[in-house]
């Protein structure tokens, strides 16, 4: 709605990269985001808002790794909102940022109906979870912008079907862009890398210009 | 509610055994159903209620195994509501049933607010999810009656921490009991087994006596 419009907007003039990232609890996203802080930070200015219940956990597992964490506690709201995104955003000083990661609660189901002003919907899915998910919860994956397999180092001893798991996301979102990792061998970080670092760049440039007016 | 507490009456009235099984998307609880309508369907007199956003594949895994199956779509909803419940048993006949499983729409969440009449709440959660999700997702353990880690032949492969994940659980949950095993490789399925067997026949004598009076 309106406030989730008024993020979008403020995360443009400030030239932030903002994500969005959903998924099932324990899908990863905080593994992700630890390995993600320790190889980028020291290049790319980024900022990451935990969405959680109940504890600031996934906070304290970022908090000291370059990078500010600000959690954001739900109480037993099963989402985020747009309205405590942007409590959280006051006190990051957006300018200075490049990329801000909201990490939402892992919830295969609710987030997917709540904008909050993210330029790029990220959603996870592990190879322990089973290929049908995207068939199972169809709202999450259809407007997802990047669906990104986790845990591919446990493919195997999981008996993830590959190419069923890619058949399923294809069906549900043909336009998103896919990467396979895992944040525990290192294996295939680079698409995802590569999205932060090629993203960030293009709204640091806006941001350039527009200063220069 | 009222609707929850009228299929409750209507469950002890009938005899029925009735499990409300809860997790996030992918724990395995349409796996441990499976087998356990292998193992159990020619002793049990077994139903199961599947909770879907929008497919009946979890029914489609589970018909052919010896008990009538009932796929209810919540479309966007991100649980099950006692009325779903009364109305999917309206195609079920409660009367010589032994044991009425209903899983849940998958979601570590929502499902935890919304009573269905059950007599017992199973949560489940997976080796591969991480040890912290008692400790994140505490509305569903606090009131789970039964808690089982499922998927522990990939225990070692995904680095689980046994102890921790069972302190977490005890911080959150002292009361409840703790089941850990396997749908894949049998291991640890008799506490599960067990309990249904115990269960179903304590109902069953019940409503024998209530036929003699």
């Amino acid at each position: 709605g309106h406030l989730a419009m008024h993020n979008r907007e403020r995360f443009e003039e400030e030239g932030v990269f903002v994500v969005n990232m959903m998924s099932s609890p324990g899908a990863g996203k905080t593994r992700l985001l630890e390995r993600t802080l320790d190889d980028l930070a020291s290049i790319l200015n980024i900022a990451v808002i935990t969405g959680d219940l109940q504890t600031d956990n996934d906070a304290q597992r970022l908090w000291g790794r370059g990078a500010q964490v600000v959690p954001v506690t739900t109480g037993t709201t099963c989402h985020l909102e747009a309205d405590s995104v942007s409590r959280a955003c006051e006190v990051i000083d957006l300018n200075p940022l490049d990329v801000l990661v909201i990490e939402n609660v892992g919830n295969l189901v609710c987030p997917a109906s709540f904008d909050l002003g993210e330029a790029c919907r990220v959603v996870l899915m592990s190879t322990t979870e089973g290929e049908d998910k995207p068939l199972k919860y169809p709202p999450m994956f259809k407007l997802a912008d990047v669906v990104i397999v986790t845990k591919t180092d446990l493919a195997d001893a999981a008996g993830f079907d590959r190419e069923k798991a890619v058949a399923n996301i294809r069906s549900v979102t043909p336009q998103a862009r896919l990467f396979e990792l895992s944040a525990k061998s290192g294996e295939g970080l680079n698409d995802w890398y590569t999205l932060l670092l090629d993203s960030a760049p293009r709204h640091f440039a806006a941001r350039e210009s527009a200063a220069t007016v």
